[in-house]
């Protein structure tokens, strides 16, 4: 059977695994033994390894960024939209490496992996929690073992911005762009809130069983479609819900019941279901609270300007105006604290009705803004600033 | 052992029962074979009855609007900020009228109440799903029963001001004032998706028992506080938020765990917990679809200015700058519809921080508009629009 795929598409791909046998620490004061990461990479990578692009991922990312994985897949990777041939990081010029980072339910080391302590166990609620700046530490040490000193650029949206972010202040010296999608340089009390809401549901499912669900061939499905709902409310715009709901009845008249009676419940109680059986809750505990830890500026008595003085990139900072989970102020926030520093930055507020998910969209401006940032040249230029 | 009151305190007051032998044919096509209505009323009805005033609440709002039930009484009750002697709603001219609708669980028959055909048993998930137009109606028996023919004014906020939109509807003739605060025409697709949410919460419980929980002497505990975390979200600003709580952590540094970091968390959790104890999850359920249900517009081709045609009230509507439950524009649609009829209709958009909540506060601005309007005449006058 010949399988034929579009020609902006990466096409079959296949993740592969790297183990790191050294023990690594970790900023909560933990230890992991070894870990293994799961990665995925397009294109070729130049001769003086100059072109390579790192994607970090959101919350429920991983390393499957683009092309399927098999002939009968029908899902492209998460960022299918901006990663191929063609498209806006363009991997007949670059090499692009999109990791599942540890933490994870993807294959990179988590709470579902065996755990050495405890007869190889899973691992359950004795993972660590790991911050955006372990991740990116992590990240740093796949970048040795690919040989890759310096990154053409490091890219994110969402949770997958702040990583880049944290690589922008940890290892100035190891990227030449950075590109910040749809982030924010640290959450809000709301943010806190809507993620709190989410553990909580997790934690007080009695199918939860203290974390340890896997061992008792469990898991706390209710508590994880309940999380992600009300995640899900918050990635879409309330325009974009009005657009695509309204107030549209499943069955054209009220039924005075609690079964699905408006078509946005369909839709949320599908969304949690699917979620609920493709998604470890450990994981997302912990990746809610690497969202809620986030703060380069805490070090720097609040001071983002100050926590951003030694970055050495080239910034590209993405908003979308009706993104109110990190509105287009808390971008603004970055940009300020890059402006007032006299570091080149480029800043887009993308009109765009999809809310914070608009980042996953081929939006025409933010898809053409974002290739023409990585073509350019690389070197710090003036602070220039755009609204689109 | 005297006990004093603040001036513009109602002070001790004590709520009566009204039994309704009649049997109450439902919105949802079920009867109720008879009700109570629990009712607590402040100030003096004049002869010709004339100044009465009634106070619709919200979705976990009762009877208790002002003053105090017993001389140890630390908490007022619920509107006791704008309900009182010289206050806002000014008891020393106006009788004040506050009930609990059916449905609920502060004394009025809603299913935490015997079930006539059900060997007396709580009525649980057999109480029907009652609505804005419902509650009117009962309302409406009420007046009856008290010999008010007219309403000088039917005031509320949030759902309470969807009553008070559904009596200039339904009964046109038997209110002279209509105050709509901090309400919504109908609830958009967002509001229906944080109440699925709080819903579903409450309904994959196990302790919720199909509803049955008093049966089995328990209830859905979890659920509910889950229900409250999100719904207190929305009823507070981002702003709101930020400035009472920010990111500040409960022990001052991150402690790497589940328990509560951030103070926001703990406030959460407190909230939740404390509603949990206090409310009924049937009457939760009921309220929010309530909500969902209410939309006058729908039976007018969804144009709200064919349904406002026959108002012959006066009206105020009021909304407030950082609700975004239900935002300044949803006002502007109620004020909008009034204004293409030419009905007499004052708006405010009044600044406040508090976001939705703020209906409860005691903002200057706010108070000084609603009592001046239930001040002056009643008469129908041209339509105006202030912005404040």
């Amino acid at each position: 059977m010949t399988v034929s795929y579009p020609t902006d598409s990466v096409g079959l791909v296949s993740p592969q695994k790297f183990q790191f046998e050294q023990p690594l620490s970790l900023e909560c004061g933990r230890m992991l033994p070894r870990f293994e990461m799961m990665v995925e990479t397009y294109g070729t990578l130049n001769a003086d390894k100059s072109n390579a692009i790192l994607i970090c991922h959101a919350l429920s990312g991983h390393h499957h960024a683009a092309g399927y994985h098999d002939a009968n897949d029908k899902k492209t990777g998460w960022w299918d939209a901006c990663i191929g041939p063609g498209k806006a990081i363009d991997t007949s010029k670059f090499f692009v490496v999109a990791i599942n980072n540890i933490g994870g339910c993807h294959g990179s080391t988590g709470p579902t992996s065996p755990n050495p302590e405890n007869d190889n166990r899973p691992y359950g609620p004795d993972f660590p929690l790991v911050t955006v700046r372990d991740w990116v530490k992590t990240q740093a040490m796949l970048s040795d073992r690919l040989e890759i000193q310096t990154w053409y650029a490091v890219v994110g949206g969402s949770l997958g911005g702040m990583q880049a972010l944290q690589w922008s202040l940890d290892y100035p010296d190891r990227l030449q762009k950075c590109v910040i999608i749809a982030s924010a340089p640290k959450l809000s009390a709301q943010n806190i809130a809507f993620n709190e809401v989410a553990r909580q549901s997790i934690l007080s499912d009695p199918d939860f069983h203290d974390g340890r669900y896997l061992e008792k061939d469990s898991y706390p499905k209710r508590g994880l479609i309940l999380a992600r709902m009300v995640g899900h409310i918050t990635y879409l715009s309330e325009e974009a819900m009005m657009q695509k709901f309204g107030r549209d009845l499943k069955s054209g008249k009220f039924m005075y019941g609690f079964d699905v009676e408006f078509q946005v419940e369909s839709y949320l109680r599908y969304q949690g279901e699917r979620f609920s059986r493709n998604f470890d809750a450990n994981t997302y505990l912990i990746m809610t609270k690497a969202l809620d830890y986030f703060d380069p500026a805490r070090e720097y008595e609040q001071s983002l300007k100050a926590a951003m003085a030694n970055t050495q990139c080239k910034f590209l900072v993405i908003s979308f105006t009706t993104d109110w989970r990190f509105s287009p102020e808390r971008s603004q926030e970055i940009v300020d604290a890059l402006i007032s520093n006299q570091k080149p930055v480029s800043y887009l507020d993308i009109d765009a009705e999809q809310g914070h998910d608009s980042f996953l969209f081929p939006i025409p401006l933010y898809v053409k803004s974002l290739q023409a940032f990585l073509a350019g040249k690389s070197q710090a230029q003036t602070s220039t600033q755009e609204q689109a």
